[in-house]
């Protein structure tokens, strides 16, 4: 117990800038602790991805997951940062009573398309602050990335992988990012069109979650399907994958982590609408919860029993759709959220194997891409209206309302479904075309000699297991699609 | 470094309400990030009880373990919390300087039985210490429902296993969790019979972990061993593990979340009794040293060589035992109390094996049941007299002394002893009469054939790791105990 | 959202006593956090040391990793500390306004060799700000300890590698750490002999991971390489580990524990030169990311592919090497500084095998030993002279600052070289007679019968992953270097 202590000088000056210095240091850690969950979540995805593809391209896969990290970082370091954060330079909110709280928008700008300011950080090395929201953007920023490595798993070339990671950490993902946090147009549409508070994404559904899950869509359909997944007559086979215990102790890393994702996404911790972050770490736990019925519900009803790959997806799927809602809505909304998240994971992955033969061994299109847009939705259906982070925040006095609680309801879905249009239309062409030039100068996948005997050791020069012994796979899967066995 | 403002208003009660907002905040990250800790135990638990189950029952155990997150936090969220924290509404304690935190007993009832108010979060949703409470308190719940998994592992029909999670969680651990946390009458002993500060239990080696392992022991009873284990002259077999690394690496993420668990229990850090924080760590963190060199010394002794299993059931043994005791002893208290912890699993392993003859694949009912029964009384034991979780804490001034430290050391051992014995009777019965009535409508176990066959494909549809070649089990297991095998 | 509340009794003394109280609960809740965080990179080490060794020594790298945690901590508790920190008694800053942070040298001796207060904590159990420097100095010592179980790997007795690492734990480790950061000479060469700041080492290249690299190569000088290491020629086989899954995932927990490392080293957030944590965690990040970077253009340059293990082992050389100035230097200073190490640790791999010819199975040496060195030197070139830690921080005004910054940078270049010669010079002599002596009493080295058959049987009574096949080693392996085989 600490005694009284004469040598407080007892100025309210002096107490006043001592609480100013609480307060920044209270944000500070906050942020800084939840930014380190969601860079841990990338030993999530590695064992998620990994443990649901073969043995025979393990090393490849953790290799990817593992390299991720340092591309994106190189990328958003040198280049990103500055599209996504850059649109103004400089803050002044740090000092004494002020805030770091809440800027999800930290540098503004007014209906921008990028920013510039600040590449490789120069100019900002000595800003305690802005290098705190460095840290938390750069793992939010990875975690997109990494969803991409899933969908093309055991069959992406790592030289490929790599250049198209750098790229998209440098690009593809920031612009969206401007556009959605860094005070672009999209953030904009509410101060500049009336569409309710603009689009609101509070931790990335969008930003994050589909924009990884479309990205991956865009290289998937690049890369096209493994060999073996799909027979002459387009029907296709299960390849499962080799570790279950690694797909769900990688899945409660993910759930975690997001713990640092969705409650994290306040920025801090000491203001009055930043007391929210308990309830939007229960709306987090929840929403995870009800997708995991979901998808646990619907295999049972279709096969009898549950199934541990889908379950997984399930928990991911509802954690997915919360993450843009989870500053906005009640626990109620949060439970509906994460079940419709829970069904429709299990509707969109047969969806996107049977109808659009799009080849996703880990179900990445359909977790991050087709619940991240749910997500978005949401928002404009689900947000009750209470929630409060400064009072203009977004540039728009009044909080985010949906259409189930009135008020500017409408406005708001529709500031939602421009985002939504914004990626099945922009970024999704952006990214489609951007590796299609990189397809055309060094090519994106494996030869087919390579795919079928695995990628760890043409690859990666060395096998994932190399003193366990393995079955031979079900010869079926070398003889499905052949146009790949002899292309 | 933050220029002095010239912004800062500089009014007492502006600087007084940032103080105030600062506690709630700094209160809030300790709970809501010990809590995180806490949840991330979980893969923990799955880790430690999948590797020491054999490896074709690997998926079934993993996914035991994470379905009973979904399972208890359904639970929980729709009736448990209320029945544990509903005696009372509301809460007026979160404005100006006012502290969260120590407030076991949040909603305070006298002599009560169950709360009931709040089910599904209904009239709370908005209460942001509410949330944050309900999300460490579920963590907390959902500890204990795991704990039965490992116990019942390698036969638990997975229907079975989902409904008995859920009414553990909808009721049997909140009633006891009411009476010692709650505000029920066990929390009330001191005030109402005059016997010390009344039942304590800081973390809950009782509320948590003597609950899950008593229910253990009772569904473990109610299933009987599994095939093989027995022998028909009543000897036993060793049926050893699949994954060494599971069970270690599960444990240090175990020893990890520990570090949530106790000096989370404080939920929160600013006030003069909760810079106790740092001695509840030291003190965790000693006892699950010396509960593992107990462990380690007791086997070596006995054959020679450590056992990588119990090196592991004696460091949780340790963190178990020191779990109720943390924040009243001293170190050298928790050194003390560990080491009998890793003695004393020892023993009772041997004991619930070759004397009760029951079959605990990874000794859950020793290592959670019997040590944490030894935490509840250490306290009567070890309790130094020095904490101070505020004046009047559970209804007495004073703090909490064992009987090694003079004062009213005798009644508070007679309290703890209350507890354990309403543990031992009413917990116990309770659980086992709810899951008896379960196995008579849909049955516990699943068939012998799906027991020798493994659980795995027939349960969950899919080996754990398909691809990986194994070899046969010993032959003594698929003969010893027939009157399974024919049942 | 927290009502104006009627009860604050604004008078200035209750204001400024409640905010000492938020600012050592900022800062306790800071450093136990990241004390936490560290704590875990235990598991961390387990999987990248074990995935690194050969499927036959899994249980027992395994338990090396996971008992080296109770035998650091019992050394510490009882000898180490005292050693390391107790140079002088008492503390009078926690109360009021005053700081916990910045105190690495937090009991200050003067030209000290070596404290002895604090044994076992006596006397320390109720000083709370003594339990949360013990718990972070703690996990720091364990750090170095563990370093070497991996350079000894596959051949270490398990008995004495206990009774090796007790020792470490109570004196190899707390001297150095005494003389860096307990207020010992090295520390005191700024203020007594005009070397800049004296010797530093913000969260320990050299305190830390210098001192395990080191004292790994002399542990491995005195047992020799594993049989097979070495053919009769001198030349050398590679031995490849068993799960490269564990080796990356294990590196993601490292470098997640190491946000921990580096930013938890300031011991606070609450004060003007604490808001550097947002900086450091980003050199932090930076140094790791261009050290893998190092390591696989390295690697893709000499292989034609990237190398798991060693992109693994670059991740691991660029955060040792930032450890010591992460609190000293610009990013772009930390991205240089973690590239070069990156390409060092190959190097340095490479120079180790084939000119000491020392086995160390997973680089240990090199990764710590190495760029530990590495890092220590890195601050006399690259500190930027604007931190600022408290003025008169190590007894002389101004801040640390490098040769490329001018200032007293060839006074501090020299102070980090003293460091590194003390290193080198004491610690490694120290090191290598304590465990020669060790090795004269119990014998360091299993029998070769044992080593050949694999050490888990023998030691520890249980293989790895028991139902598991595998493969038959290369015959070559056993045939190499028959001189171990025969002795």
């Amino acid at each position: 117990m600490p005694p009284a202590d004469s040598k407080v000088g007892v100025t309210l000056p002096d107490v006043a800038n001592q609480v100013g210095q609480n307060k920044i240091a209270v944000n500070f850690v906050w942020t800084l602790v939840t930014g380190f969950l969601v860079m841990f979540m990338q030993a999530g995805f590695a064992m998620v991805e990994a443990g649901l593809c073969r043995v025979k391209n393990a090393n490849h896969t953790y290799m990817m997951n593992f390299f991720v990290y340092g591309c994106g970082l190189l990328a958003y370091w040198l280049i990103g940062f500055a599209i996504q954060m850059g649109g103004a330079a400089g803050n002044g909110n740090l000092g004494g009573l002020q805030s770091l709280s809440v800027e999800h928008h930290w540098f503004s700008t007014s209906w921008g398309i990028f920013g510039g300011s600040g590449m490789f950080l120069s100019g900002h090395t000595y800003d305690v602050g802005v290098m705190v929201i460095f840290l938390f953007e750069m793992v939010f920023m990875d975690t997109a990335l990494t969803i991409v490595t899933g969908a093309c798993a055991e069959r992406w070339k790592f030289l490929a992988f790599a250049v198209s990671s750098v790229l998209m950490g440098a690009f593809t993902y920031p612009i969206y990012g401007n556009w959605a946090w860094g005070g672009g147009w999209l953030s904009q549409l509410g101060a500049n069109l009336g569409l309710g508070k603009g689009y609101c994404d509070f931790a990335g559904s969008g930003v994050v979650h589909a924009v990884g899950g479309i990205t991956a869509l865009a290289v998937a359909l690049i890369i096209g399907p493994r060999i073996g997944k799909f027979n002459r007559d387009g029907s296709s086979n299960a390849i499962i994958g080799h570790d279950i215990s690694a797909v769900l102790i990688g899945c409660f890393i993910l759930a975690f982590g997001w713990f640092g994702f969705n409650p994290g996404s306040t920025l801090g911790a000491s203001a009055a609408g930043n007391l929210r972050i308990g309830s939007i770490a229960v709306n987090t736990m929840l929403a995870g919860c009800t997708g995991t019925f979901g998808a646990i519900l619907y295999m049972w009803a279709l096969k009898g029993k549950p199934d541990a790959s889908m379950s997984g997806n399930g928990l991911l799927a509802g954690l997915v759709a919360i993450t843009a809602p989870s500053g906005f809505v009640s626990t109620f909304g949060a439970a509906v959220i994460g079940l419709v998240a829970g069904g429709l994971v299990c509707l969109s992955c047969a969806f996107v194997e049977n109808f659009m033969k799009v080849d996703d061994p880990v179900g990445a299109i359909s977790v991050h891409g087709t619940n991240g847009l749910w997500g978005v939705i949401s928002i404009g259906l689900f947000a009750d209206g209470t929630s409060n982070y400064g009072g203009s925040w977004n540039g728009v006095t009044g909080s985010v309302t949906g259409i189930f609680y009135g008020g500017d309801g409408w406005a708001q879905l529709a500031a939602q479904l421009v985002g939504v249009s914004t990626l099945l239309g922009f970024l999704f062409t952006f990214s489609f075309l951007l590796n299609l030039i990189l397809d055309f100068f060094i090519g994106q996948r494996v030869s087919a000699e390579t795919e079928i005997a695995g990628l760890d050791i043409p690859e990666m020069g060395q096998l994932g297991y190399p003193e366990f012994v393995f079955r031979d796979e079900p010869s079926v899967l070398a003889h499905a699609n052949e146009e790949y066995a002899v292309a």
